[in-house]
């Protein structure tokens, strides 16, 4: 088993009740990465509707910051049968809700069969090749030491952006390729995770800190194939006090095979 | 009371629970319109949280069609105190769940002192002036007949896209102005439903019939100044049997006030 796969695996404890143990590793500061916790109330949501193997939309409002170690995940299934299938997920620590979700399910497969035909206008991102992107590998040890997750995976950062604590580029964006660095291979269940792996946008635009995130929709849009992905990050409105992420993940047959978005507030001055 | 938020009205009938009347003139083809929904459930969240006036994320998730005629509107507040507060709403009718929606609220006046600087690099839609675009009154009857809504509001299209059964012009957008026709002038509130008043981008690309809604998020940035509002929506991906639509609504000063995502199945071939 793929150490992915360990990390957000879960436990059923019956009635739609699971068992998780949130992961150490994947710690970002002083919480647990929600892209991560997507991944796990992911897992949770496919043990109990296994006939809807794919999540295909899932949003999650974040009420309190994880911590590693123990938590429930509490899957309610509010409509099964037909195409598709809705849950609504909690993840609780000790009684505190941490995230409450929805989670829409089915087989991508069988949707794109609907309309084979594809009419993206997105256009895949232009990186430099992997090994001329600095990766996570690179990253200093103190910011390893604050961010444990970048030992998760092999990220490397374009370096039109901010790359690692370099002076921001003042472009909006940070893009990279992405790969598990155990030869997991891409699976919709894991670009729920892939969406929030990246640094914050804000870092690029010289806001740096924590950007506590209200809200995050991923959609999954096909299963991706093997090999190397491509995630980019793009804010186009920072105002209000916050700032909306939109993330693309890109596979290497060049699809546009999940989009997300999340709303943050922006970090506070220093 | 302007005739919006009469339509959108709930009575309280203790526990949480509120009374809606879901308006004949709100209806689309076969159901209800998504957005109409997402008000009525912004007003039972704002009578359940009075502290919290501003919704500021809102996901739906929408699990069958609603019909005209009563329903229940469900709020368990998930979270509250602190500067947000979380609702998991349900839109029930004769114990059928039609949408299920997480909704967190704020005072968007508060959240902009965090951070007062505005860095947008999204750019306000150039539109013909109003009277030059062709309005939702000036629709066919026929078409009204099947889209009552279309009485509901004041709807200008640019005639860059396809309006009102003209062919599609191919460019996977569609935008227009926006108002109230009895003066009511724009709040958060109504921008709820504003992002989902014009007709699915699919149109314009030559795919017309019922695109179903599996998911709709929408993020609201800002109080918008009375006036007419401009309404953008786009989309990039229409692969895998769905496409994404993205909302912009920029108000009369010239800001971005709220941004929405929809994941959607594409209309069936006829």
């Amino acid at each position: 088993m793929h150490e992915f796969d360990r990390l957000t695996s879960v436990t059923p404890s019956g009635e739609g009740r699971y068992a998780a143990e949130l992961a150490p590793g994947w710690v970002v500061g002083g919480g647990v990465n929600g892209g991560y916790l997507l991944a796990v109330v992911g897992q949770a949501v496919r043990a109990a509707l296994p006939a809807k193997p794919d999540p295909v939309a899932v949003s999650a409002h974040f009420l309190s910051a994880s911590t590693p170690g123990p938590a429930v995940v509490d899957v309610d299934v509010r409509r099964e049968g037909g195409s598709v299938a809705t849950a609504a997920v909690d993840v609780v620590q000790e009684g505190v809700t941490r995230l409450t979700a929805l989670a829409t399910c089915g087989d991508l497969g069988r949707f794109a069969q609907r309309a084979p035909e594809a009419r993206t206008r997105a256009r895949e991102p232009a990186l430099p090749p992997p090994e001329e992107c600095p990766g996570s590998a690179d990253a200093a040890p103190e910011l390893k030491a604050f961010i444990p997750m970048l030992d998760r995976f092999d990220l490397r950062i374009d370096p039109s952006h901010t790359v690692w604590g370099a002076p921001p580029r003042m472009t909006g964006a940070i893009a990279g390729w992405f790969r598990w660095p155990d030869g997991r291979e891409p699976d919709p269940l894991s670009l729920l995770a892939v969406c929030d792996v990246l640094p914050p946008v804000t870092f690029d635009l010289g806001m740096p800190g924590w950007a506590p995130t209200l809200e995050l929709t991923v959609h999954v849009r096909a299963r991706p194939e093997p090999g190397w992905l491509k995630v980019r990050h793009e804010t186009r409105n920072v105002s209000g006090g916050m700032f909306e992420e939109d993330c693309e993940i890109w596979d290497s047959a060049g699809r546009l095979v999940a989009q997300s978005r999340q709303l943050a507030l922006v970090p506070r001055p220093a």
